[in-house]
């Protein structure tokens, strides 16, 4: 495990915090708005920079078909990157942390982080090749690190759907900024303590400048409940079906979570079994680190289930978002080589549809229903429970910092806007509420708060190995290709003596049955020879304008026959 | 408007039903179940079929890119096209009637509905010819048609969110048959009656063999509200918003939620613009069939909104599904030609996002929220109730008909693995209970019943004026290139001489900017000029070896360099 502890103890900077004549401190979000995931945000005064957080998003198969993850696009840094003086993480989420490994190809710096974060990014890193040695340093809340001449940072705890989260008081020059991070109020939190309630009314009593708070649950009137709500949920389950092997499916990151099930498992005296690469990472590194306390021969190892009866057995597994070829999916469409459910079988999806993946887990339910297993989700019993602070705890936020301005983070655009709304409603002024976007500036000096131009932003796209070589013209030719598919027009002509020498060949993907077409695509060949033969008898042969001909003349044919627009995509070569 | 109308009275079949010695009543559902939509169901004794409702489905992009719905696969029907004595339909929504204009290019039946939804259906008629003059024959709900030797059909009146839904009480020879339709009970219904439970249950004591009833909502407890409820909601808003436009999306065949808007608008002196192309054809067609009652000069055309002032105006549109180019859809894009919508307007989303369209509807709030719209939807305020039973309702159906053998329909095999337990809770046994597939046969004599086999079935897609002509392969071809795009290989060879006379050239579309990958790309030439020089230097050219060595040595390469998968085609043409 990591590295070098930082502990400078709380509220203790080295040296008082280099103020600067007309500096401003500036806020930029690089990710982490408007969308879900890849959160990250600059934070800069004076000759210094640190960031905070450096997350991946999953993005909507819809929208950008193939992509597999996307991450910031972090130019603005790469042009500062002498400015730079550290990375302070919240926790140990994928977006919040997941970019790390391609953000440090290009740039190093000391990351900060709690020690379960750390080993999740330590995981991560070691399967990437760096071009130099990570530096990664531990803290724990309460620590107090310093940045550079302007930067002190303060992780405070925060409770939340995995261990060991923090807030962040960020002191600087111009006053004291509180980045919420991911929280809840957790009063009876399954391990550890609830939020320092206490550490964020001090700071607010001292004065907050800026409050930077997440907005995911804005929408939601009332308190999350504590998690130990899932336990108690999870005993009656238990309590009631003493005769069936139990099944139960959840974030692998929420290591309470699954502590929770293993001790409940334990106390009926049945043996845990755990399925999932994710899951069994994290189950592994968690009790490595202490994180989780499993007693002894409770897991068992997957492959041994057979040696028990289905009462005698729980299995813990990923796959609670549908996601296709998880363990739970290969289990509903009976593809898991070691687990094969049936009637009887209990499953329980301890976790909720992320938005855009009800289908899938509404197809998992489907599939386990036909089999006889019966299934229970958080649609009728408390299985499962937010992380994210409803609008009660948003408003306990703005209550104990009672922050000069307040900038919503975290969410779409309508969460963020019902974050101001709560912010107001606790009297915030209107005009001291800043919803921003990624890479735009907020400026801050001692008299006012005003937006400040923008800085390069984005997303870059990753697909199988390839960083940032997918744009939009590659996308929308994708999305093109899908609704209708494409026609091939390919054909060889000699240039000098303006005659065709083999083809048009006419070849389609994706558009019609061919055989079922003949007619169809006879006609479309039959097109491809005039656009051809007339730009080859035209004095001034011209490529594209044969191209072009080609395409318009067949695409309004299509579309005429069939309402469709298959791409065209005419190959000419010249002996 | 239609049509011969066919009023033979309650309970006055013309002549017994004729029983045929040994011959079984087989219930086949060719659409409606596992999947949204293309409701369908044909029953048959004897020589006589007849069809239960005929709808189209609209398919997930994910699965089926580019396909614009979906309809049932009627080779059955076709094959037994001398049997069919009519079809039935339940009420007018597309998933019970969309397919009426397509099945009837193939099948010619008299097809029997009530006023509202026969007058839907010609409407869509005249935007198709067809082989024949359609038969339509306009019932009300308590009149009883007979269809052949074997059949009378029962309209019975049900409440659901379109008006004149009805149940079907079918005699057979061998007893009863229910159909639900899709309903729910509304003690307060905004025009007309509560379902007829009276029917139903003395149905119930005369005893009823088969009961299908539809699962929709079958996993939510309790019962669902009446649209009374709505139109409370709305009031609340118009009389909390006296200052602002309200623009309120809903869909347009709920012509009773429609008529609330349009009254409460009245009542607070506002004046009522409609806008989007189905709200704009259902309010005049409701308005013609008199199931919409506008008090005079409160309609106004959405051109003259510039007249009056925004608290003088409700906007009614489409787009409550987020579907994109909707009206609602265009006004949040700031793309609408007549709405500009800004800070102080008001918009209530009268329905909830049916699964799949989540992300869609969140995109408009978003928007909307942008630009300084207040939005309203039914995870705040009771704006929206569903036309479906919930668990009391359909427990209520079991109750009045208490049927020997019961059928769930219309869902996906979860919500009809719920009904199913909902009534073996109310008595039904366990293994009277039959949960079907599209084309499997319940086979019912007088004894028992049991599944008969299976009859051919399944889906047919549209694509624009395409009629089945996309298929598997065009399907996962389409997959295929929306993932990673393609790249096409042309080179034109001479058999003969076993000489490339021109190319290869090598063009992709959807897989990398070519810019940025020239080299990836001057190596896929090499790989391909290696495989075309190594087959044509082979004795006995095979063009078809020549095109798997392209194939597979692209494909492995690129693979190793970019963990991606295009769809490699080689297109080689002889001189």
């Amino acid at each position: 495990m990591a590295t070098d502890p930082v502990k400078t103890g709380r509220r203790t900077p080295a040296s008082p915090l280099k103020k600067i004549p007309g500096a401003k401190l500036r806020v930029i979000p690089l990710g982490g708005l408007n969308e879900v995931g890849k959160n990250m945000t600059v934070v800069e005064y004076g000759d210094d920079i640190i960031i905070i957080d450096c997350g991946i998003g999953f993005p909507d198969e819809d929208e950008m078909p193939g992509i597999d993850l996307v991450i910031p696009d972090v130019t603005y840094l790469e042009q500062n990157r002498n400015r730079i003086r550290g990375m302070v993480i919240t926790h140990g989420h994928e977006d919040h942390i997941g970019a790390i490994p391609y953000i440090l190809q290009k740039l190093d710096m000391p990351i900060y982080a709690t020690r379960l974060a750390l080993g999740i990014i330590e995981n991560k890193l070691q399967e990437h090749t760096l071009p130099w040695k990570p530096d990664l340093r531990c803290v724990t809340a309460g620590d107090t690190v310093r940045l550079g001449a302007s930067f002190t940072v303060e992780f405070i705890r925060v409770n939340h759907s995995i261990a060991d989260a923090c807030a962040l008081a960020i002191n600087t020059p111009l006053g004291m900024m509180i980045h919420s991070g991911d929280f809840k109020l957790d009063l009876t939190p399954i391990e550890g303590e609830m939020m320092d309630v206490t550490r964020l009314g001090e700071l607010g009593r001292e004065g907050v400048l800026l409050l930077m708070c997440e907005s995911t649950n804005a929408e939601r009137p009332g308190y999350t409940p504590s998690e130990t709500k899932v336990g108690q949920s999870l005993e009656v389950i238990f309590t009631m079906h003493p005769e069936r092997r139990i099944v139960i499916s959840t974030f692998s990151s929420n290591v309470h979570r699954v502590q929770q099930i293993i001790n409940i498992s334990a106390r009926h005296g049945r043996k845990v079994a755990v399925t999932g690469r994710s899951m069994i990472n994290i189950v592994s590194a968690a009790v490595e680190l202490g994180y989780m306390k499993v007693p002894d021969g409770v897991l068992i190892d997957i492959g041994d289930i057979k040696r028990y009866k289905p009462e005698e057995l729980t299995l813990i597994t990923t796959g609670s978002q549908g996601e296709p070829m998880s363990a739970l999916y290969r289990m509903a469409f009976g593809e898991h080589s070691q687990v094969s459910l049936g009637y009887g079988d209990l499953v329980v999806l301890s976790a909720s549809a992320i938005p855009g993946n009800e289908k899938l887990v509404g197809r998992i339910i489907n599939e386990l229903s036909k089999m006889g297993v019966t299934v229970i989700n958080d649609a009728s019993v408390e299985v499962h429970v937010s992380g994210h602070a409803c609008q009660e705890e948003l408003k306990l936020m703005q209550g104990l910092t009672r922050p000069k301005y307040f900038m919503p983070v975290h969410g779409e655009y309508k969460h963020m806007a019902a974050n101001r709304d709560l912010a107001v409603s606790m009297g915030v002024p209107h005009e001291n509420v800043f919803i921003s976007d990624i890479g735009k500036v907020l400026e801050i000096d001692e008299k006012r708060a005003l937006w400040g131009g923008t800085v390069p932003a984005g997303v870059v796209l990753i697909d199988g190995l390839g960083v940032g070589d997918v744009g939009n013209i590659v996308l929308r030719d994708r999305k093109h290709l899908s609704q209708d598919g494409l026609i091939v027009v390919v054909a060889t002509v000699d240039a000098a003596s303006g005659l065709r020498v083999a083809g048009p060949d006419i070849v389609s993907r994706g558009f019609v049955y061919v055989r079922e077409s003949e007619e169809l695509m006879e006609e479309v060949r039959r097109i491809a020879v005039d656009a051809i033969d007339i730009s080859l008898r035209r004095s001034g042969l011209d490529w594209f304008e044969m191209k072009a001909a080609i395409k318009d003349d067949i695409t309004k044919y299509l579309y005429g026959k069939t309402k469709r627009k298959p791409m065209v995509l005419p190959i000419i070569m010249d002996v």
